[in-house]
């Protein structure tokens, strides 16, 4: 069984052939597809449209597609899915900025991982609960890891480091079923 | 010559068509087509690609797509393309808060008009550059019309009026351009 991560997302990459080793599947990084995103407030929608463009026709290896947002309950859920695109413009400061004299930091980390294979079209979804810190802090991870603090911990995902983020974070849990699936359906 | 505008959006439709009554156009609101728009931050990407899910084969009469976006100069462009996703979730409060202490105010809307017709595929452009103001004015337009002031105006878009935006708005110079390729080569 070949299976394909359809990113070019070198961190993404990393946490999910993390993840995936656990259940002995060994995924493969795929830079060749173009991976096709619509606009939509929706995660799934978003990764159901993406996979649709790879596989509209028979396919006999396994392909990957994974999108994720940060949604803050006082910013109505911005940055949301277009977190990558937050990111880089208005950035981390942009974020900060905004919190700044919020009521509520509550916020979620949401994960959609879509998969095609021989058997058609499957979602697998992963949250993580936290809050937005009120500085960034640590080095590890990417995007806003440094200002996301996960429920039931002081420090923040960049902090926690790798090892940590990969028991509890949203990607983590949306690879690990399909980490589940695959073992049970391949 | 039948020409159908893909949108949903009341105030987008009502620009566009005052200005191609200019050019004795009468536009027609198409909201049976569903705009697809992927994630890009290139306006004229979006419409293209929007524009290849209507016209994948022959047709017989106009179709219309246009996308814009509010671009902020010390913001590294955002909002951009996701402007109306941004004005729904942090708005122009957000848009502000970010501006607070900002040494550069300049912005610049830009609309891209799409056309597939017999005659296959034109992008139309239109550009308005002015500055965010430091609270919101005026009750007219939509959107972040409220705090952009066009360059050589000290009022807002809001404040001005339609007759005015439609006098020098992105999407006015852009439809007009759209107006103009239309009497040509119809």
């Amino acid at each position: 069984m070949r299976v394909f991560f359809i990113t070019s997302n070198k961190g993404k990459f990393l946490e999910a052939s993390t993840i995936l080793r656990e259940y002995g599947i060994e995924l493969q990084m795929d830079v060749n597809h173009k991976k096709v995103e619509i606009q939509s407030d929706s995660l799934e929608e978003i990764v159901s449209a993406a996979l649709a463009n790879v596989c509209n026709g028979p396919v006999s290896d396994y392909y990957v597609v994974e999108d994720d947002g940060l949604f803050i309950n006082e910013l109505r859920g911005f940055p949301g899915p277009y977190s990558s695109y937050v990111y880089k413009t208005i950035g981390i400061w942009g974020i900060l900025k905004l919190m700044a004299d919020a009521r509520d930091r509550s916020a979620y980390f949401k994960s959609v991982v879509g998969l095609c294979g021989p058997n058609g079209i499957r979602l697998f979804t992963g949250v993580v609960h936290g809050e937005i810190a009120t500085e960034p802090r640590g080095s590890g991870g990417f995007g806003f890891d440094p200002i996301f603090i996960p429920l039931g911990y002081s420090n923040t995902f960049a902090e926690l480091g790798l090892d940590v983020k990969n028991k509890l974070s949203h990607r983590a849990r949306a690879f690990r079923a399909l980490g589940e699936w695959l073992l049970g359906n391949r």
